[in-house]
């Protein structure tokens, strides 16, 4: 991949602004003949589709079917197959954890125990407000460790963040999760040679704070899953020259944004609070991330209708993105979630770029199948972010 | 190409069946306007693609025309650019030659030789049990070398396979052959420096031979070529967690089959035989690769209207493929062979993937033209088993 070497000696600066609008998990499968995209009425992703040069997009390549990682980055312009993001980075990231180089980081969750059984691996969900104690408690009562840090970053309900800083800890861990209720709790293992000193660092820890623990009737033990360092990523600024922002909600797309240096705008859930705050930002950045969770989260659900409309209240706010006049606007997405799967899949993406410079093609509704017909034809998503940059007049020549 | 890496992480075992049907040579060039395939009357196939997706693939890369190995190396998912294949193993592997991991095969002929030059480099094409006779005679009074067996292994008419087991062997050496009649007979050259011991071996071999057979009238001499040692293949068991049939007759794709772990059913050359086959075997499977080689073979002789009619005979079989309600059904070919070109060439093939899984598009007829606009688009061969994995549920998430 020689994206991430070219990027940086080709790209400049310029007015230009460029709209990223991601639909997570748009892409579907037919359920009585037509797709979420195809069965939703969408008057103003057609009209714009008529005026755009439009493609399918493989997150990573045929056949794979990607985490939101991996899609993300690609679409990102990074190389999903290089740059290996853990569960524990996202979610640090989205919970606003700072990480870096010498920090490791887990998803934990609090857990129930009795008679050496695991009994609930999520401790009743116990309130967000318990949670917060629990882990202040566990922050001053843990012993100070010679050269090592630990801290615990509550989340909702029963799940956490612990951070662990020091130097040469490594993320060759097994989760110390048994996955399934009923079962006994188990340690971390080293995963190389290199991580056992780590693994014992994170098995003594979690004998102290069970010992800590031991009181507490619902939230008596924990578990830890997904170890992971921060993955060495230059930021969008450093190969791109962007200043760019993410209008997102759900902290595994901030965490995401922020990873790659993406300026955080969490105006929360709702679809007018995030096309407000794209107007409100405009001025302030020239490439925009907008994430629409919704979508996914109804075709993880198997509710074909509730995508459907998801995607029709999504195309309701298309004319106030181009009110804004972007030089460029793209509406793809991560990766398909169909509903007929209730997960995400590998099906290619639909991807629509609405710029000056892009060439129409016979796209008259914005759909799986007639963007397979489209002028970009089938693409590796690594490739969106040089397109737009290209349209939106930010990639300078190559070679003479 | 990380799929070779992501294979073993990502694969599953499940109940679920995959048939590969490959239509040796399938894709054409039109002849007084229409392709062989879009001549033939294939109202199967056409019912089949109406519910399909199809798509084109490039064995190797545009341009490129793959011999058999490659060819279908890429369809069992292999990179065809890392792995090469010597025609000797295919050979070897073909007639059921163990090949380990210190020997180094050949393809033989039996020749006539007269005042020095090679008159016949088919020996009359002297019947099957000649050969036989011959190879028993060649491996009962050859001399007993130190450190090195070798081994003759009759094949049909004058060809024979050769093996040479032992260590430190080297395949870098030039053909003993001189390819044409009416020429002298050739040693082998080392193509390396170290691969001069071995033929120093190899031509003492020849020398040895050629005095055992010089009473034979026709069968007076041997030439040897494509000198090849086992490529390190993963097996599909290991890389796909596939138990893996290969429905084939011919030599060749038995080898090849075998080279990467299947099970070899060979039912004899004819359709119902290899169907039925596919049938019988189906419960013992997971994934059925089917080999018809009469479109290849029409094709290389350039006669247009064979190629058509056994396109016609395979499309007969189809319902009976849908009728063991395999989870994911590919038909396709490893290379096109246009009756125009009498040759394998270049040319995409067409590729229809049927599955619940697989989104429809508007090819409503099995052609080089129709399903270069289906909706997997034009994409190289080796992606095709990431595909069938895919839809057959056998691929889990990459990343988080």
């Amino acid at each position: 991949m020689e994206w991430e070497k070219l990027a940086p000696e080709l790209s400049v600066v310029t007015d230009s602004k460029i709209i990223l609008l991601v639909i997570d998990g748009l892409g579907g499968l037919p359920i009585q003949g037509k797709t979420e995209l195809e069965a939703a009425h969408t008057p103003n992703l057609d009209n714009l589709a008529a005026k755009s040069a439009c493609g399918v997009t493989d997150p990573v390549f045929m056949g794979i079917t990607p985490g939101s990682g991996p899609a993300h980055l690609a679409l990102f312009g990074y190389n999903p197959l290089k740059y290996i993001l853990g569960r524990g980075i996202l979610e640090a990231l989205g919970v606003g954890v700072e990480v870096g180089k010498n920090d490791l980081v887990a998803r934990g969750n609090f857990a129930t125990s009795r008679n050496d059984l695991i009994v609930d691996r999520r401790a009743g969900r116990i309130p967000d407000s318990e949670n917060k104690k629990l882990c202040q408690k566990l922050n001053s009562s843990l012993k100070r460790r010679t050269g090592i840090k630990v801290f615990l970053y509550p989340g909702k309900e029963h799940r956490f963040v612990v951070k662990f800083s020091g130097k040469g800890l490594s993320d060759a861990l097994s989760d110390a999760d048994p996955q399934k209720d009923h079962k006994p709790r188990v340690p971390t293992q080293p995963l190389s040679e290199e991580a056992a000193e780590t693994a014992q660092i994170v098995n003594d820890f979690l004998d102290e704070a069970i010992d800590i623990l031991k009181g507490s009737s619902k939230a008596n033990t924990l578990l830890l899953r997904g170890f992971s360092k921060h993955p060495a990523l230059s930021t969008m600024h450093e190969l791109f020259k962007l200043n760019p922002a993410a209008i997102a909600n759900y902290p595994m797309y901030k965490g995401l944004a922020r990873l790659v240096g993406m300026k955080i705008v969490d105006p929360g859930p709702t679809l007018p609070e995030l096309f407000e705050a794209t107007e409100k930002n405009y001025d302030k950045y020239d490439f925009f991330y907008i994430h629409i969770k919704k979508t996914d989260a109804a075709g993880e659900d198997g509710d074909f209708e509730a995508k459907k409309e998801a995607i029709e209240e999504t195309d309701s706010y298309i004319p106030r993105l181009l009110a804004l006049k972007p030089e460029v606007l793209a509406v793809t997405s991560d990766h398909s979630t169909p509903s007929l799967l209730k997960s995400h899949s590998w099906h290619p993406n639909p991807f629509l770029l609405f710029s000056k410079t892009a060439l129409p093609d016979n796209v008259a509704h914005l759909s799986e199948k007639e963007c397979s017909q489209g002028f970009l034809g089938r693409f590796q998503a690594i490739y969106a972010m040089p397109l737009l940059l290209a349209h939106a007049g930010k990639l300078k020549k190559y070679g003479a």
